[in-house]
């Protein structure tokens, strides 16, 4: 479905992703460090093209632009910037989260090293702002972009912060997970939105409203991350089963299930925590319906989401484009 | 002499760099990780003047301002900017070089471990952008700063990946040094001269030459500070003695050493490296003059520096200000 919808886009994204790296960076050697997480070329620097992430971000972004008024193509850059931006963070993510894989391959820190993975992901960081900076529109309206950008950038760090002391932090609400949340996930979606319909209407109040959309689409879509770490089809996601439960992340479901059941509280605590710590953990959850109540809240947010579409008032056919990618992240398997 | 210089810009400088993390940075535990590295609290978070660097390239960059023409005042984002910056760097750098102290504290990473250290690292980077983002310059003045500042923040990582690269190299030359160099520390002190005379004069010509001026004093200001890693005199420098002989740094004196004497070779390729090798080491390069042959680098750069400034034609008392910058900077023994 979202393959469909992005099939007008993703050629020219991909283009103009290349022209940004290929015009900034020179160095061979550390154009492959650069180019192998964007699945461009394997560990040796040979050409490959290796399945990526699903590029969500820029097609909301290019969707938002178009339903604003505007032209996809004006939008390119935009949609580089946020995208080379969502792999920085994922370089930073798999050092800090220790992460051996991603997308069935070694991460760069494993390759090279994380002296130099924390040095790719900041060059990464700063070529999503020559991307960003390549932008055609008035001054005015890139220098907004620009500003929303920033403030989504440390919003992301913000996120991150939190995310890395609830593993040190007894007793998480669901207050903090949404605020967590909110930084580590749906800021960079909700300013996708927002990004998009500015460059699209150059109308301020026009873009807020998709920037409350993109921020509920983005609760939304990490709740239902969250669902698909613990209860995931390994063979869909592409990730080991019950993956969250073993690195005893406190996503929403399991907030809900220590505020239940304190046979799962004594679990997490303990020293060692292998394959049956995680059976019993999923087993717990199970028995408490975390499945279900965490659901609750993505539907929740996935409504208020379509409202405030509704809001935003999308033209054309890429309201209906919207409409559609929405609909395919809500419950989604993959 | 710096400081006398600094003093009318310095209290404004810090007003502006304090206001941007006040305003973009409210949770109170991350708040204490980004606010420690930049001297203003202890680790504890309690209100703490720690002394910090130099601050020699936002001093540069507003006096770059008044000297094309313009208000420092003007300039002041964009030197907090340039601050953030720096020390976004310096953070990663410590992260990836394992170092346990700066400024005679400890490093953000010891206190608070490595992922962390990262993500403190990336909402600097972010930070620094949203200091740039307060110009209030005419839009396309502060497009084209924005374009600069990027291409530079790529810069500072091309310059990084090769210092990492040359701790595995073999033979490194003069050349690829000076690459690494400029990538790594004049690229920023040229987007320092040359952002601000753009500030200040809105002329891309005039601030070519500032970049120029820059650029050369960015290289002999590295060169000086390989000097000073090895002779610089501990109670000065507040660094241990021969910093970079017993971290094996691929310092120029240390390169030009390795060309004269098989003996360094030798020593540099052993198993374990202490007290007894980085003293035979030091003998060696005094021994082939390597402090000598470093210094004539430095003085080339510093005059090739002197006759951009002309070039440059630097108004006012800044002019005499940057002057009096440039010489200080030379062969200066802090």
């Amino acid at each position: 479905m979202i393959a469909q919808l992005a099939n007008r886009y993703l050629a020219e994204l991909d283009t103009t992703m290349r022209r940004v790296v290929d015009d900034m960076i020179t160095a061979p050697d550390f154009g492959v460090m650069i180019r192998y997480p964007l699945g461009w070329v394997n560990q040796d620097g040979e050409p490959y093209n290796h399945p990526t992430g699903k590029r969500i971000r820029p097609i909301l972004l290019m969707l938002s632009a178009e339903a604003a008024g505007g032209n996809f193509r004006d939008a390119l850059p935009a949609a580089a910037a946020v995208e080379l931006l969502h792999n920085f963070s994922l370089v930073h993510d798999d050092i800090e989260d220790d992460s051996p894989t991603r997308h069935g391959r070694p991460t760069v820190w494993v390759l090279w090293g994380r002296p130099n993975a924390i040095n790719t992901g900041d060059a990464l960081f700063a070529l999503a702002y020559s991307a960003m900076q390549r932008l055609t529109t008035p001054p005015e309206i890139a220098l907004k972009v620009w500003a929303i950008f920033n403030a989504t950038n440390i919003e992301l760090t913000r996120g991150q912060h939190m995310d890395m002391r609830f593993e040190r932090q007894e007793n998480v609400s669901v207050d903090e997970y949404v605020s967590m949340i909110r930084g580590k996930s749906a800021a960079l979606v909700s300013a996708c939105a927002q990004i998009g319909a500015l460059i699209g209407s150059h109308d301020e109040v026009t873009a807020a409203h998709f920037a409350d959309f993109g921020l509920n689409l983005g609760l939304a879509f990490q709740i239902r991350d969250d669902i698909l770490g613990i209860w995931g089809d390994p063979a869909v996601t592409g990730k080991s089963a019950a993956t969250d439960i073993l690195s005893r992340k406190k996503s929403l479901p399991v907030l809900y299930g220590l505020s239940q059941s304190a046979e799962l509280v004594e679990l997490y605590g303990r020293e060692t925590f292998g394959a049956e710590e995680v059976a019993a953990a999923v087993s717990i959850l199970d028995q408490v319906d975390a499945q279900a109540v965490t659901q609750e809240y993505e539907t929740r947010f996935y409504r208020e989401a379509l409202q405030a579409l509704e809001q935003a008032n999308p033209q054309g056919s890429a309201a209906a484009g919207l409409m559609k990618l929405t609909e395919s992240l809500f419950q989604r398997t993959y």
